[in-house]
């Protein structure tokens, strides 16, 4: 999917919202445990129910591997679902990959082929061949790690190298790497006072931000710092959204409060 | 796993042989094409042929993603096999995993309890929280990415943090964390140098050790200056062992590189 798809369908839906699927057993209601494949079908409710407000689809890649080979038969289901019925929405697989390049090549092929996803979250510490792999692919964007929302941030992400945060090294460097349009990056929304610092370093850039709702972050912040003259926000909620109701209800609670969210998006989108 | 059996293992086989399954349908012999499972049908004869030289086995799991569910499935049967027919045998994810807590922890149950791994790689950049989930199950080990093997770890892990290397800064924090005592660290052996001075962080952990034979690092000199009193070493080599031959020999082609490997390793341990 190209950028300027995603920044239209901003426009379209007036939202930046991107809905994250981390779907556990144990948290989705009871009465989807008797289906053949109770993930995938809370999964399809979900999308079904909120894919008009909704930019960006998160899938988070651990919920699935916890399950073994069938997590992975959910997994791709739900990619393919989305694919095929709501082809506008941009796909990212919240993965955390990132090895050695004949290694990276690999996931690239895992995320971008044999499942097709639209993007994936890589991690940085193996610099830039464990990262090129998945940039030289067209229409394809890698989102890397840069300042997370989670306190194990501050042990080395904000860590000074030189006078300058490892973050701050971290999208500098990655931004001169090559096919870098190709690049976003993930900042956490409960750092929201951190990015207006970033921006000046990645202005065009698109930022995924997860930590808003349960994770304390404010919208109104992260917009208000975030932003640029193309939105380049996708702003994730997760729990918040998708369990938002453990009964037969889910699917619509999962709506009011993703309607919610979006009505606030709104109206900052027109400010 | 505990620790004191791989240090016995260690004294037993004479060796400290680290075999990798990078499997590659593109690498592997053509007549294994036709096997129902063709990566599980050559990993089987792989491990049936050396088993008896490797104290680890390191899955690397980006080429079992990279053929989507199908992979899943080759990645846990050969997991499975070993478990049960060489019970003795260090097995490692090399998953390079890493996140949130609460997504960390979904990590840990898909390589600890869905596959049965005894460890497992794990990425740094996300700090404390994003390891302790792995680190907390008992007679299981994490594996710390420290200083890698490729081109790129110069990006970052080499930057000098308050005048201490990244990595450097990594293996100190990580090493006062809880529970540090089931952790390992990922050090490469094309940086054998390095490795004296991380013994004086870490003189008691077992370090894996990537790069040798086709990343281009030497055994002698990683021996040399990484080994402690209980060896503390897994040194790695994949490419170089399976794909020995891409005929039908291929298993036997394997051992005999292995075999060549473990003499060295017999050598050096009785020194």
């Amino acid at each position: 999917m190209k950028i300027a798809s995603v920044v239209e369908q901003i426009q379209i839906k007036k939202s930046f919202l991107c809905i994250g699927l981390d779907t556990d057993k144990d948290k989705i209601p009871s009465h989807l445990l008797s289906e053949e494949d109770p993930i995938f079908a809370f999964n399809k409710q979900i999308i079904d129910a909120t894919q008009h407000l909704a930019i960006a689809i998160k899938i988070n890649t651990a919920f699935y591997e916890a399950y073994g080979v069938q997590g992975w038969v959910s997994l791709e289901k739900t990619i393919r679902y989305i694919k095929e019925h709501y082809p506008d929405i941009f796909t990212i697989a919240d993965a955390k990959r990132g090895d050695i390049g004949n290694t990276s090549l690999r996931y690239a092929k895992a995320f971008y082929e044999a499942l097709p996803f639209d993007s994936i979250t890589v991690a940085p510490y193996m610099g830039e061949d464990s990262v090129a792999p998945f940039l030289s692919v067209e229409d394809k964007h890698t989102i890397l790690l840069a300042l997370t929302s989670n306190k194990g941030a501050f042990d080395f992400q904000t860590q000074k190298i030189a006078g300058k945060e490892l973050y701050k090294t971290v999208i500098e460097t990655a931004s001169s790497w090559e096919h870098s349009d190709r690049m976003m990056y993930v900042v956490g929304a409960t750092k929201a006072a951190f990015l207006s610092e970033i921006r000046s370093v990645i202005p065009d850039s698109f930022l995924l931000v997860p930590g808003v709702g349960a994770q304390g972050g404010s919208l109104e912040e992260v917009y208000r710092y975030g932003s640029n003259d193309r939105v380049g926000l996708l702003v994730n909620s997760s729990r918040g959204i998708i369990y938002a109701s453990d009964q037969k209800d889910f699917a619509s609670a999962a709506l009011d409060v993703a309607q919610k969210i979006q009505n606030q998006m709104a109206k900052l989108l027109t400010c």
